[in-house]
């Protein structure tokens, strides 16, 4: 079992320290700062805030370095990895995929790298929320890009495998599309929602009449908007082509009911899009000969499936 | 306690059959076709396909009409109460309440009309789908407009405490905007939000990477089309107002996310909408005296702090 080198001991970090090392790995990782170094170091895991000292521990370990700082803190961490570790196996845990694979290409050139988006999270965030049992059952996407090292992306799998998780390939740009449909412009249209829902202050009769459908339809927007911006911020240009997708589909549907009244094709198109997603069938395990010409071809077509490569035993 | 009429035995009008009857009261009604009328006398009920008997009863008794029929079923209905009841007391139970006064206004002008609208439901419908529970703890609004009778407010609101609903007041065009904010958007976002979200047929990423926040987002885009169509399109005026809200608030998070990337005020002003929505207090129960002057201007403040009438002691 490859060790792994964990930048980065946030909740993500930290929860993929933790079920590594369950998982029977030799892990190390980063934090940002002491004191959280400490409490990692405190709780038995072997933490430093020496970021160098730790890259020279992977690339003389030929270790899976997996990036997981916050998307703003990645230059100056891939510019380390540049400098101490310039052709480690790499890997990331940022939820957008296109500025990762960007930023590593400039920053960080050399490095075998494959990026991947463990589709797991919670309210909170730092070292004590982290858990080994954050990833169990989340889709763990891998990138599956032409050109990609398959030794790598073997590593990364069988890291996902290792802490739970389903691998779901996809290229970078359609996991960057697909996040800004299901995850990012949910959270836009839930703020815009609740804000259009609750009117001005000192008029509380629309929020006294509210039931399940504004209270489901807002939820999100109760996410700590710090979190929200990071996550849409990150990937503005999948995230503006899905809002341009949807003010064109509200801006028929405004056209029509100001013309005829009628809201048919919107209402209907929204129900069977529902009624596809509520049929969606659990994935299928399927087995990928990695040493395939054009894996990666099908590694992608599997994750367009909804389908899930099967783990290859040890 | 005041005899009742129920025009319309569907699942609104059936329950308020069963609810007015376990009350105590006498009540009667009309259903729109014979299997639908023998089902309630089966069940015990005093119902018919004679809608002039049935009004001729509440002329005669001075009864409470309810009308319990859809809003394309309404002027046939009307015209009736004009022809056989043409100064009833009248009340209805229709969703949106502009329209409705409007219609009553046209077709039976001499009723004396307060309108009505319990905030109750269940994804059924029709007379087996009924219950005398339905309208239990729910908001059950009550019009406020200035020169409205006030004898047959009391009657509305009276029967809205039988049938163990908090009494909401509010002017007819209040309410229309509060629930096209609070309940029609919410349909028309869901339906977008589903539509973006699951995309093309054919590739299923996107459906097999969503979580909670798609979920929650479009969750009644899951409603049948027809009932969100009927309610929808019923409100035609005042969702349209929402929806332009709506689309100039998108709008500016788009040129915001276009030019600057920042998404900052949409976030946190949705937020902060969703912050005042949950902390939202529990309705007042206010005693309000009827026979004052400008009792209706203070019946409509009430509502607008999202309190309720204090049930009057018989």
């Amino acid at each position: 079992m490859r060790a792994v080198c964990v930048l980065g001991t946030g909740l993500i970090g930290g929860s993929l320290l933790r079920a590594a090392a369950r998982a029977g790995r030799e892990v190390w990782g980063t934090a940002a700062s002491e004191p959280t170094a400490a409490a990692a170091v405190a709780d038995g895991f072997d933490v430093t805030t020496d970021t160098d000292a730790a890259l020279a521990r992977a690339a003389e370990a030929d270790a899976l370095v997996v990036v997981c700082v916050p998307l703003t803190a990645l230059e100056a961490v891939l510019r380390r990895v540049d400098a101490v570790a310039p052709t480690c196996r790499l890997t990331d845990a940022v939820s957008v995929k296109v500025p990762v694979a960007d930023a590593v290409a400039q920053f960080a050139p050399r490095t075998r790298f494959v990026g991947g988006h463990p589709m797991a999270g919670t309210a909170e965030s730092g070292w004590p929320a982290g858990s080994a049992d954050l990833f169990t059952g989340a889709a763990w996407v891998v990138a599956a890009d032409d050109g990609l090292d398959v030794e790598v992306w073997r590593d990364v799998a069988e890291l996902a495998w290792d802490c739970g998780s389903r691998v779901v390939p996809a290229a970078v740009d359609e996991h960057d599309v697909a996040v800004a449909r299901i995850s990012h412009l949910p959270h836009l249209f839930a703020a815009v929602l609740a804000s259009v829902g609750a009117g001005e202050q000192g008029d509380d009769l629309a929020l006294a009449l509210s039931a399940s459908s504004f209270a489901d339809g807002t939820r999100v927007a109760g996410t700590r908007p710090e979190l929200v911006l990071a996550m849409c911020e990150g990937n503005r240009g999948a995230l503006l082509a899905a809002v341009d997708d949807a003010l064109g589909r509200l801006g028929a549907m405004r056209g029509a009911l100001a013309s005829t009244g009628g809201l048919a094709a919107t209402v209907r198109s929204g129900h069977e899009a529902r009624m596809r997603w509520a049929s969606t069938r659990e994935p299928l395990e399927v087995p990928v000969d990695l040493g395939a010409p054009d894996v990666f071809a099908e590694l992608r077509e599997l994750g367009r499936r909804g389908d899930v490569v099967e783990p290859v035993k040890r």
